[in-house]
C-alpha cells in the first residue's frame, strides 16, 4: 500500500509537525506535505491554536498544483467546523487525487469522519503509515481523546542514591545546570506546569517558561516573540497559597485547585477549580479529569516527594522523567517520592525505560508506564 | 614529535593490549606494534602472566625485519629480570631504531630505567604518545605501582530510588539477566571479586565468572579454554563462614580476611590474612593494602549496603558502577549503602560520570571518584 516514497513524504509530514511542539497546545502537532509526481509543491504544519490547520497551509503553498496531487497528513483531516473550516472539505476543493494519514481522529466520537468524506468525494485514502511515530507526536491530545484523562509526565530529580535533600533538608541544586535548562524544554511542550501549594509556600517558584534558559538548540527553533506560557496549575488543597507569591506576577495563566474554593482569596485573574478532597489532599483523579476538560491535554508535574508518592500510588503517572546526579546522599536523606508499605515485588510501579542520556554531569531517564 | 602514522600505530598497540583484558592479571595490559617504513611487520600483546612480554611476540613476527624498525609499546619495556628476560635487551639485540611508549613504567623505583637502557644502547626514544588511553588499560596496576592500594570498583544494584529490597527483604532479581550478563564481564576484568560472609551466609553466591553468562561479544573474543577466575575474597570479621559455602566447592582461589584467624576451620585450601578490626568490621584501608600486596590490583566489590557504606564512608572507592532497574520500591524499602548523617551538601560523596548506557531494561551508570 506504501511506497518508500510514501515513507519519505510522510517522514517528512512528522518533522514538520514537530515545529509545532511548543506552540500548539491544546491543539495537537499536525504536519502536511503535497506531491506532485515525484516533486513536493506544499508544506504546512499547524503552528498556534485558532490559526490554520496543516493542510491549509501545505494547500496554500501548492496553489494549483493540489490539483491531482498527494497530500500526506499526520493526522486524519478534520470535518467539523471548529474555529477554521474542515480540512477534509478544503482537499476536496483542491481537487487532489490521494490522500495518506498516519493516522484515524483519536476521538471514538468523530474518528473516520474525515475519511469517509474524503472517499465519498472519490479519493483513495490510505490509513496508517508511520502511524507510532505520529501518536508519538500528541500523547497528551491522544489521551484525553480516548479516556479523557491528560497525559501526565512527573518530573523527579535525585541523587544516584533516590534522594532529594539531606536529613536536615538541605538540597539546593543537586542536580547541574545542564539538567535545569532540559525541564526548560519539557515545561514548554506541556499545556500545564503542576506543582503544589506547598512547593509555592517552601521554594516560591516561578514554574514559567524562561527562553534565555533554553539549551542554544531550543533557543534556535523556538522564536521568542512566539514563546507561549504553559498553564501553571497549583494543588492548594487548603487554599493555603497567598496572591503575593511569585507565580501570580509572571507572565501566564495561573489555575488553582482546591477543596475549599470559599477559602481563596487571589482575585479574579485567578481560576479556581473545586475538587473533593481524598485522604490528605485532593482526588487526584479528579483534578487530572477536570484539567483535560479544560483543555490541558499533557501536563508536566514539578512538585515534592508528597504528590510523587500520591500520583505514583494511584497509578496515574504515564511517563517519569528523571534527573540524577552522581551524588550519594546517604540513608537518611529525604526519599524523592512519599510512598511505601510494599511486600512483594510483583507491587513495585516498573516502568518501560525509554531514552537514557547524559546531560551535564547528570542522567536523564525516561520511563513510560508498563 | 609524533606523526598521524605514529598515533595509528599507537592506537594498534592499545587495541591490541586489550586482548589481554580478561588474563594477565596481577600483570598489566601491554600492546607492542613493530614497523618498517609503512608497513606492520609484527604485533603482539601480553595474554598471561608467565608468558612473554608483547614486546617478545612482537619481536618474534618481525624477525629479520624488526632490524632498523619502529616499536610502538603501550607501556615502558621492563629492564629487570622477572619471569621472563627484560624487553629492554630484547628490543636492543633486535637492534630496532626507534621506541615509542605510552606511558613510563608507573613503578617510582624503576620509571624511566627502561627507556635510559634503550637510549644508552643509541635508540631513539619517545615518550607520552596517547597516555591517557593507554593508562586506562591498567588503572589497578598504575594504582597499586604509585600508591600501594588497589583499584576499587563498587557494583551497586538498585531501583530508581536507590532501594535494594523492600522493607521485609524481598529483593530477587531487580535488574534483568543482560545486567547480570554484564556484571560477568565486570568480574572477568578484576583480579579478584570482593564479598563479605555476611553475603555468603544469605545469599550462598558463586562469585565465579561463568563464561557461558557472557554477552556473545565478549564470548567471541574470550576463549572458554582460556577462562581466569579471579581470586575471591571474603572478608570474615569473625570467621562465620563455613566451608559448605558454594564458592569453596568452585574452580579458583578463594581469600578470607579476617580479624580472628585462629576461628577459621576451611582447610589449608583457602588462604587465610589477617587484619584488624575497625569500628564493627575490619580495618578497610589496612585489607585493601593487603590484598595488593597479594598482587590484587584490580578488585571489583560486590556486596551488600553495609560493605559499600563503609567502603565510600573511607573514601576507599575510585569507581562506582551503578546497575538500576525503572522501578520505585519506596521510601521504607532498603537503601543502597549504609550511610548517612551528613549535614551539608559539600559532604555528599560526589563522582564523575564517565558512561551511561541502557542494558536491557536498566541503566547502567559508571563513575569515577572526583
Ligand atoms: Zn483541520
Ligand atoms: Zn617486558
Amino acid at each position: 500500500m506504501f511506497s518508500q516514497f510514501d515513507t519519505d513524504m510522510m517522514s517528512r509530514a512528522i518533522d514538520l509537525a514537530k515545529r509545532g511542539v511548543y506552540t500548539t497546545a491544546p491543539n495537537p502537532n499536525v504536519g502536511c506535505v503535497i506531491t506532485q509526481g515525484d516533486d513536493i509543491v506544499g508544506e504546512g504544519f499547524h503552528f498556534r491554536a485558532g490559526e490554520p490547520h496543516a493542510e491549509v497551509f501545505a494547500l496554500r503553498a501548492a496553489g494549483e498544483k493540489a490539483n491531482g496531487a498527494i497530500a500526506y497528513v499526520t493526522l486524519e483531516p478534520c470535518s467539523h467546523f471548529g474555529r477554521t473550516p474542515p480540512c477534509a472539505d478544503a482537499l476536496i476543493a483542491a481537487n487532489v487525487s490521494r490522500v495518506v494519514c498516519a493516522m484515524v481522529d483519536p476521538n471514538p466520537n468523530v474518528a473516520g469522519r474525515g475519511i469517509q468524506r474524503l472517499r465519498d468525494a472519490g479519493i483513495q485514502v490510505d490509513v496508517g503509515l508511520l502511524q507510532p511515530q505520529a501518536e508519538a507526536l500528541n500523547p497528551g491530545f491522544i489521551k484525553v481523546m480516548k479516556t479523557g484523562m491528560p497525559y501526565v509526565q512527573l518530573k523527579l530529580a535525585a541523587s544516584l542514591d533516590g534522594r532529594t535533600a539531606l536529613a536536615n533538608g538541605k538540597s539546593q541544586w543537586i542536580t547541574g545546570p545542564e539538567a535545569r535548562a532540559d525541564v526548560q524544554v519539557f515545561r514548554a511542550k506541556a499545556g500545564a506546569v503542576l506543582s503544589t501549594s506547598q512547593t509555592v509556600l517552601d521554594d516560591n517558584p516561578s514554574l514559567n517558561v524562561r527562553w534565555e534558559q533554553f539549551p542554544l538548540d531550543v533557543q534556535a527553533d523556538y522564536d521568542i516573540k512566539t514563546l507561549r506560557q504553559p498553564i501553571r496549575v497549583i494543588l492548594d488543597t487548603d487554599a493555603k497559597v497567598k496572591i503575593d507569591a511569585q507565580l501570580f506576577s509572571l507572565d501566564g495563566e495561573v489555575l488553582l485547585v482546591t477543596a475549599t474554593p470559599q477559602a481563596v482569596s487571589l482575585g479574579d485573574d485567578v481560576e479556581v477549580i473545586q475538587v473533593n478532597r481524598q485522604g490528605n489532599g485532593l482526588d487526584l483523579s479528579a483534578t487530572l479529569r477536570a484539567l483535560a476538560s479544560k483543555g490541558i491535554n499533557h501536563i508536566w508535574v514539578e512538585a515534592g516527594a508528597t504528590l510523587a508518592g500520591s500520583l505514583l500510588n494511584a497509578d496515574l503517572v504515564d511517563e517519569l522523567i528523571v534527573y540524577q546526579a552522581p551524588k550519594l546522599m546517604g540513608q537518611d536523606a529525604r526519599a524523592l517520592a512519599n510512598f511505601g508499605g510494599l511486600t512483594a515485588m510483583e507491587q513495585v510501579p516498573s516502568f518501560d525505560l525509554t531514552d537514557v542520556c547524559q546531560i551535564g554531569n547528570d542522567v536523564r531517564l525516561r520511563m513510560k508506564k508498563q
